[in-house]
C-alpha cells in the first residue's frame, strides 16, 4: 500500500543554497540524498543565493514553495553559523516540510498567513546524519541526510526533540507613513517591495518615488509602457509590488540596493 | 497499456528561460510541473539566456532539441511581451512538442528543413492554466501548466484554437557576397556563424577575415593549432562554422559581438 | 530479476563539465542520455569548471564522488584536447564508474587511497557513439552515449580495448619544508590547501603564513572567529585544510590564486 502510493507520489526534495554550482558542494549533497533515497525527485530552487544572505534565501523560498505539492521537502542551506550553536531543524507544515538551519531562512514561510506548522524538531539524532560530520558542511552531513530520510519515510520525532520559538522574519517592520523598502532585487534588476496589492487599496492614483524618479500609476505588465520606461506593477511573487524598467535593469539604472526606500503617496497606504 | 508504456517512456520536459537560477522563478515552474505530472523527467537546456534575447533562445533550442526523443516537450520562456497580445502557443511536430510565446523563440526550429509541424494551438483554455494568472509570469502560470498537462496526456486541441502563421526566423537574411554574420557567441567566446559546412563547398582554400585578423584554412578541431592561435572549423551546432582561439576567448580577444560580420573568400560561397 | 533490481536501483549519471549552463551544450548531452537510457537519474556535480581547467575538474570530482552510490557513472568533460589523440576512456572502480577524456580529470580519484580500479577501456566502438561524431564535442557524441549505454547495462569490454597507464595527478608534488600550495579556491573565496588533517599531526600550535598575514591556530568552524577575521580549519573536502575569512572572501581580500604558497610552521609538518 505504501509502496504503491510512493510509486504514484514519488518524494520530492528541493534544494536552496548559497553554494553556487561551481564547486560540486551541491553535487555532493545530491549524492548523499540519492544514496539514502534513490527514488527522490531532486530539484533546485536556487543555488545562487548571495553568500550568507539569509533574507534572500527566505524570500526565494517564500515565493516558490507554494507551487510544490504539500509532501515536498524543502532543504535550505544558507548557513553562516554552521558548526555553532544555531539549531538544525526540520519543520512539518500543511504546505511542505522544511529542513535547514533555524537562522531565519524559514522566517518568511513561517510568518505566512496561509501555512500552519504541524511539528518541528531539532536534528540531533546521529543515526540520521552522515557517520562523519564536518563542522563546516552541515548541508551535506546533516541536512541532506535528514531530507533524504524524511523522503524515505522516517517520522519527524525520530530526528530529535521538539523545537519551539523558531525564528520568524517580517516584511513590515520598516514600513510606515508611506515609506516602504526594496526587499529583493532579481536577475532582471526588478525591485520587489515589502507591500502587496492588498496594501494598495482600490485607488489607481498611486505615486511611487524611487531615487529621484517618479512613477504615477500602476501598470499591469511590462508591455504597458515603452521600452526603457520605468513602471510599477503587482508582480508575480505573492502579490508584492515591483518596480522595473521594460527590457532594462531598474536596479542598475537607478542605483538601488536591497534595503533602499520607496515612497508611496496618494493611496490608502499613505493615509 | 498506456500506464505500462509510460513507465518505459516517462514524459520529458526541457526548460529554457532567461530567468537565471538565482531567484527561484525556474524553481516555481518546476513545482507547478511536478504538481500536475509528478512522473515527468525535468531537465534544462539553459536558464542563462541573456535577458529578453529571443534570438539566443532560438539558437540554443535549435542546436539542442534534436538530441531528445520526439515525445519530449520543450518549454521555452524568453518572453519580453508577457501579458501583452503576443500569443501563447503549443506546437506539435515530428521532432518534439514546443510550448512558449510565439515571439520567435521557436523561429529557427520551425525553419529547420528536418522538422514537420503537425498541429499548433493557442493556449487559451483556463482549465490548463493556474487558477490565478499573473500578468508578468506566464512561464509559471500558463506555459509550465500547459507543458505538464501535455506530459500528462491532455490532447493538443483541448488547450485552445488552432494557431497559424507562427513566427519563423532565418539565418540567411544578412548573408550575401561572402559576408556572413556572427549569430551566437558561447561561453568559451567561440563565434558561431550563419553558414554551415554545406555552404562552404569542397574547397579547403577558404579565407576568413574577422576584425583585422585572417584565418587561411579550415581546421578540424582546436588541437590542430597551437594554444592561443585563432582557428575556423565546422562546429558541433548542426554544421555551423565557428571561429575560436584554442584555450582562449575569441570574442574577447577580437572584440566581436553578435551581429558583427565575417568575410569569407576563395570558396564557392564567395562566388 | 535484473529489471526488478533496476527499479529499486535506478542508474545514476553525474555530469561535470566546463560548458556552463548558458549555451545548451549540457542540455544536448542530457537529451542524448535520456534517448538511450530514459530511466537514468541525471544529476550535476558542476558545469562551471573554469574553461579547460583540468585540475579544478579533478578536484571537484575528487571531493564529491564518494557521496554517490558505487554504481554511479560519473561523466566528466573538461576536454581541451577534444578531437586530438588523447584517449576517451571508461574506468570501472569499486567506488564508481568514470567516463571522460584521459587527460587528468580522473587523476585525483585514481590516486586516492580508498579506490580500486577494476577495469578501464578506450571508447573506440562506434556502436556506442552517436552516428555522427563532431570533432569538437565528444561530450555529446562519445562520452554521453557511453555513460548512457553503461547505465543501460552494456558491459565495459564492449566499448573498446583495455586502457592502461591512465593519467594520475598528485597533491604532494610541490609540498616540502612546510611550504604548501593553494590547490582550489571555491565560490566563497575559501582557499583549499594540499595538506590534510593527517599531515598536521597532533600539535594545535600550527602557524599559517599566507600573503602577509599570519594565522596562529586551527579553528573548528567559521563561527569560532569574529566576522571578517581570517581562520584556518580542517575543511569538508576529504580533510584538506582551508583558509577563509568569516562571512568574507579570503581569495579576494588576500589576493591569492590557485598555485600560491602558504607556509606552515610549528607542527610536525614543518619538521
Amino acid at each position: 500500500m505504501i509502496e504503491s502510493e510512493q510509486i504514484h507520489n514519488p518524494p520530492i526534495i528541493t534544494l536552496t543554497t548559497d553554494f553556487g554550482e561551481r564547486d560540486g558542494y551541491v553535487g555532493a549533497m545530491r549524492g548523499v540524498i540519492l544514496n539514502i533515497c534513490p527514488h527522490t525527485i531532486l530539484t533546485d530552487l536556487s543555488h545562487d543565493i548571495p553568500p550568507q544572505d539569509i533574507r534572500a534565501a527566505a524570500f526565494v523560498l517564500y515565493q516558490a514553495f507554494g507551487y510544490y505539492p504539500p509532501h515536498t521537502i524543502h532543504c535550505v542551506v544558507v548557513d553562516p553559523g554552521v558548526g555553532s550553536k544555531r539549531r538544525a531543524v526540520a519543520i512539518s507544515t500543511d504546505r511542505g516540510i522544511f529542513v535547514g538551519p533555524d537562522n531565519g531562512v524559514f522566517g518568511l514561510v513561517l510568518s505566512a498567513s496561509d501555512i500552519n506548522v504541524i511539528e518541528a524538531v531539532t536534528l540531533t539524532n546521529p543515526a540520521y546524519q552522515l557517520p562523519k560530520v564536518d563542522a563546516t558542511f552541515h548541508g551535506r552531513d546533516i541536512f541532506a541526510p535528514a531530507a533524504a530520510h524524511l523522503a524515505h519515510g522516517v517520522a519527524l520525532p525520530q530526528f530529535g526533540p521538539s523545537a519551539i520559538n523558531l525564528i520568524r522574519l517580517d516584511f513590515d517592520i520598516h514600513r510606515q507613513n508611506g515609506i516602504c523598502q526594496v526587499i529583493y532585487i532579481d536577475r532582471f534588476g526588478n525591485l520587489i517591495l515589502n507591500i502587496t496589492d492588498d496594501d494598495l487599496g482600490d485607488s489607481p492614483l498611486v505615486i511611487f518615488t524611487v531615487g529621484n524618479r517618479v512613477i504615477t500609476s500602476l501598470s499591469r505588465t511590462f508591455a504597458d509602457v515603452d521600452e526603457g520606461d520605468l513602471l510599477a506593477y503587482v508582480g508575480s511573487s505573492r502579490g508584492h509590488v515591483e518596480i522595473a524598467i521594460r527590457n532594462g535593469n531598474a536596479a542598475q539604472a537607478l542605483g538601488i540596493e536591497v534595503g533602499d526606500t520607496v515612497k508611496i503617496t496618494e493611496s490608502s497606504l499613505g493615509a
